[in-house]
């Protein structure tokens, strides 16, 4: 089976055909600056052909045309016949509390996504699009599946959840939290507790994902407990160019001393702050680090911030969880800079944590592996996340069940069969 | 010498006249409603004389003529003549980077408190008020003295202090982390070291003011290396009426689907959020217990994230200092409501804490006394607070100093030395 995921944002739309047999990744792509001047369609497979031209998109249905072509393409495709693709899985961020699992696409689930738009704008509609756009395209016979980011979190118990704000907020609005990155969160916990030979249920795990927007999750007994993420992307510590939480006085204080919209507000703290904010250089850590190598203190300041923060938000959740066994780091930072890692760990010692420093320069570049001592008390793990394999598992799960499924409806899978 | 306490806010003024032989308070007492209809005035002595009468008081500078008849009223009174009062002192919340001590009050440090207003207008210009209003009432030959709220916590390093925001924020209007409670904070601190018989640079504690306000230190080397309040004390974790930190996201999606003004949403955010605001049911916790006992779910729910929140503020504190010797719980909540404290401490277990669940209970109506057992791994203390005699402590050495000094301006005292 060979399952297309797709992940689509306002103006971009990103895929992956994954070959479900062998979970190996056969072509993916981007189609960038959709509906803008100078769209950009790029495509590869995993054995080095590709193509990357400009090309009008004036919508998703556009670029999934252009998707369909190179997938199909005799020199850069990687399938005879769109047939091929038995079904399609779509990453959508927010699920609020009425998706707690990944589902097969249907009307209900449609009205379901667009009635979770004014709680995620920037995401849930131009995802829905592309679910609409994919079924123009593809028909109507290939199903597809909706994975969401939140639903790994719906396990919170409500003392994590809750916002101390009126009550009323929570009920008219669903304002709670609903925490991000759930796919990255759930591959990389799986995956550790199969290095570690132990059940994820008895493994309390810090899983930090850290890369341009960052979260962390506390799993205990096989569930999320707590995550960073909140309401919306922007809680939890800081990022590239987010702020995390904040003392929310400062929020308005800022708005009337600057005469800001709340709008204009939410986009300094979205895309002004975090590691760029502070360092005044760049919201990419590389160009950070650089900066901080040559001594400069703002850069130094927002490396010492962000370890800090992580610090500080891991211990947050040891004392959560009532102790802590494992520790894993994924995504761009998390596989990548091992400084990072090294400076966390070394202030969670009073954990009996001991980072094996070799090891962890060892790990970047996508390899995975323990970077703690032999005698650590807590374990740590770099384990390159791999979102789009999630999905496309789901997906296959979802569509197998329902090709045996009685006439009953049968849509919704128990993902902790998985 | 005898030194008369102030804390003034805008309608309010509370006094207490210390002496300081004894650091015995002789009387205490209230103005409520300054400025207001049904201004009361309420006076107490230590050997339990005092009046309660309604009598109206329109600015600052009528209540302390009140507060000067009543400490020499033949009947309520403990001096016979105002000349006993040696030195009067102040507090005030912000003192901004610009104040990190205690101070003599001169021209130089009114303007100070003044330049802070806009950083926190419900606190320093009432405080000021006050301040010039003494200086009216008692004449510019006895000494005035302020100790900010702000001052014990400017130890603090940047990485600590600074929010993730742009930088010009921090350079233009002060935005960081100031911290509040200081003077609480220190006097727990330093008395908890008394009674562990260990110098408070070796022991990392973390303190925890648990009020109506609420905010928790870390303290390690002698120093505060974080604390919970921010640029405003509505940072940290949930509190009477307050929300504590917030994904940011969530002013902003509330001022524009409410249609609030910036101040409107800092009234409820402030006021109606906290135990108020998930309860349901009141500010008070002993309200909100009573309805708990009962069964209510929302009072239960308050306290279960009140409780999670302090654990993971006081977990995050443990990996800041990269270990935990002691806390300590005071102020009202703190010193009164073993159940929670007992609740958080059952949290912590992970750290080796054990508490003695019969002396929690007994730590009540303010005794103070350890609440850990023998074999406990951190130390537990209940201490409570005297806020006022801290300001009178350092009033009176600020004072002394100021006897014996030189011609030289030595105004500023190194409270490090008291």
């Amino acid at each position: 089976m060979k399952v297309l995921v797709i992940n689509a944002g306002s103006s971009s739309l990103k895929y992956q055909l994954i070959d479900m047999d062998s979970e190996r990744m056969l072509a993916k792509g981007n189609c960038e600056r959709i509906g803008m001047d100078g769209s950009i369609f790029i495509h590869k497979t995993s054995d080095g052909r590709g193509k990357r031209m400009q090309v009008p998109m004036k919508d998703h249905t556009d670029a999934f045309m252009h998707v369909t072509q190179a997938l199909t393409d005799p020199k850069v495709g990687v399938i005879k016949n769109l047939d091929e693709v038995s079904a399609i899985g779509h990453r959508v961020a927010q699920g609020g509390s009425k998706f707690r699992k990944s589902v097969l696409v249907n009307d209900e689930v449609i009205q379901g996504i667009r009635s979770l738009i004014p709680l995620a704008p920037l995401h849930n509609g131009p995802e829905l699009d592309g679910i609409l756009a994919c079924e123009k395209v593809f028909g109507e016979d290939v199903p597809e599946v909706v994975v969401f980011d939140t639903s790994f979190h719906s396990t919170m118990p409500p003392k994590a959840y809750m916002y101390a704000i009126p009550y009323e907020y929570y009920e008219k609005y669903g304002i709670r939290r609903y925490g991000f990155h759930g796919t990255s969160h759930r591959y990389v916990s799986r995956h550790c507790a199969h290095l570690m030979h132990q059940p994820l249920e008895d493994i309390k795990m810090a899983t930090c994902h850290i890369g341009n927007g960052s979260s962390i999750a506390a799993i205990q007994d096989g569930r999320v407990i707590d995550t960073s993420m909140g309401l919306t992307p922007l809680d939890g510590f800081m990022m590239g160019t987010r702020c995390g939480s904040l003392d929310p006085s400062i929020v308005t204080f800022l708005m009337e001393k600057e005469n800001l919209t709340p709008q204009q507000m939410d986009e300094v703290l979205n895309k002004k702050s975090g590691l760029l904010g502070i360092s005044g250089i760049s919201s990419d850590d590389r160009d950070v680090t650089k900066a901080a190598i040559e001594g400069n203190p703002r850069a130094i300041l927002a490396h010492d911030m962000l370890a800090y923060q992580i610090i500080k938000q891991i211990g947050a959740y040891a004392a959560a969880m009532n102790g802590l066994d494992a520790i894993v780091f994924t995504a761009g930072l998390g596989e990548n800079q091992p400084h990072h890692r090294y400076a966390i760990c070394r202030g969670l010692r009073y954990l009996g944590l001991k980072i094996d420093a070799e090891r962890n320069e060892e790990m970047v570049g996508g390899k995975e592996g323990k970077i703690s001592t032999f005698d650590s008390q807590v374990a740590v793990y770099v384990i390159p996340t791999n979102e789009e394999l999630v999905i496309a598992r789901d997906t296959k799960v979802i569509v197998e069940k329902l090709n045996y499924a009685s006439t009953e409806d049968k849509t919704i899978v128990d993902l902790e069969d998985i």
